[in-house]
């Protein structure tokens, strides 16, 4: 799946993602109205709001973008019937030919952790029958139980031929409370990239490993460093646009090939329509909007090389 | 709830958790039978095996047991029929007055991390409505990316007296990996430990904190030094039994006045009619096997006081 991933950038030259994390206050009023209308106020009808909201997203960018990242806490609010969404927003992605990252920063330890493999990456048995679930290409995963934690996802990413990002450096202010701190000469972050790296040796695609990391666009002297950490994983990166990143500080991330990284965007993209910056498509025509703001991002991010 | 949770170990006399983690292997012959008779070998067919497994043991247990610990990996790997499985049996659970703790190990940030508690702790607005989603009582949280992702469960917890255990020290053995790193002097796990400490204070119950930590059986040493880092929060404890941990080694993590630690058990209890030990019951009557298992547990870490 990475050489896929590798191939969508090079064809939509568009080192990008676009995050579908729809909150309920992102809706345009006439989605949620037809929606409610159709099931009520209830989980169903928000389920129902959000999945047109992003099928509007998905259809009108499709075409110039590579991926996407639905955060599954945005559905898993929404109960049963939110995680419905999710499937469907996952599902409807795949058939458009995006690969799609499960923002699910799932992490546990030996059974359990292959059992979130299972529901994210693979297929689970049923007697002598087998399901896909969640079935993601990509999933995110927490480092902090160690191998342990990490080793289920590998095996899953061997056999289904699909792949992980694995927080290493997070955008968030407060990242540093435990990432930052120092041991034996070097922060933790690094220590988790250098894992990254070792572990992301035992499942190589063409060119980059099925394990990528995730590095905040906010700490681009700390990319500068993880980017040599782990010279043969894909970083991806949040915190571009609403969280404070630019452009010029993502260079560093990249390889010299201009590969390496791909960028996320949710709130800038999804919610452009309501940004002063691309108020004249006007709430209506919210999709479009978000194509405009995935041009723009595209040309921001391609201004660096 | 944290008041419930000491209640009820008092009443009980046993500061244990019992941890429904089915595997469809777990599941005796003659349920999944009946679930594949009626709904085929389909994720609902093994749905329903897993919940009428878990019902089956609760329906033995819950009168000697304060809590139960069901681990949402094992549900969600069989996707949404499984995470329909995940919230009867929290529900049920709830009907029968247990203290449910919803081992979901989340963890993200901002809007994302708040968006994970409403969905396991809180509510959720939909127009003029408002729903719970999974609605247990605890959730296990992850610290590795510091307050930002702790904050929003607080919040939550504070508004529905709801509470959280995070992950200190886990119970595997790859745990030391990040985890026992020292950052200037002292193990990674005990500036986890300070920081629960820290904000556990601003939640409080009438003795202990509406936060508490996860510290694994197999590693007593580390759990005497946290219960004194962390003299306000329960302990949850997993790793006794299968993975290792014995009830001698459980001491320390206890406080003088015999509670502050609950101790987790999953395979032990739900597979007790696989052990050798608790043969006599018989596949067919799995769930007095597991209650014998809970008997024999309480009477084994009740020794060490």
């Amino acid at each position: 799946m990475i050489n896929k991933l590798v191939e969508k950038i090079k064809k939509t030259n568009a080192p990008i993602v676009v995050g579908l994390d729809p909150m309920l206050d992102y809706v345009p009023e006439h989605i949620k109205k037809k929606a409610f209308e159709e099931h009520g106020e209830t989980l169903e009808g928000a389920a129902e709001a959000i999945w047109q909201y992003n099928k509007g997203i998905v259809d009108t960018t499709y075409d110039i973008i590579p991926a996407v990242k639905p955060q599954i806490a945005m559905y898993e609010q929404f109960g049963i019937p939110g995680l419905e969404a999710y499937k469907k927003t996952v599902d409807y992605c795949k058939s458009k030919d995006l690969v799609v990252i499960g923002d699910v920063k799932r992490g546990d330890i030996g059974s359990t952790s292959a059992a979130y493999a299972t529901a994210h990456l693979g297929k689970v048995k049923v007697g002598s029958k087998e399901y896909s679930l969640f079935d993601e290409d990509f999933a995110t995963v927490n480092p902090y139980l160690g191998t342990d934690g990490i080793k289920p996802f590998l095996d899953e990413c061997k056999k289904e031929k699909k792949g992980i990002f694995i927080l290493v450096k997070t955008s968030n202010p407060s990242s540093g409370e435990f990432q930052d701190r120092i041991i034996d000469g070097k922060p933790l972050y690094e220590w988790v990239g250098e894992h990254v790296d070792k572990w992301g040796s035992e499942v190589m695609g063409d060119k980059y490993s099925y394990v990528g990391a995730v590095v905040g666009a906010t700490y681009p002297k700390m990319g500068e460093v993880l980017r040599k950490v782990m010279p043969k994983s894909f970083i991806l990166v949040p915190g571009y646009g609403a969280q404070g990143g630019t452009a010029e500080g993502l260079k560093p991330y990249f390889n010299e090939d201009g590969l390496g990284a791909i960028v996320n965007s949710s709130r800038g993209i999804i919610c452009a329509y309501k940004n002063e910056h691309y108020k004249e498509f006007g709430e209506l025509n919210y999709a479009d909007a978000s194509r405009k703001a995935v041009e723009d991002m595209i040309a921001d991010i391609n201004s660096i090389f």
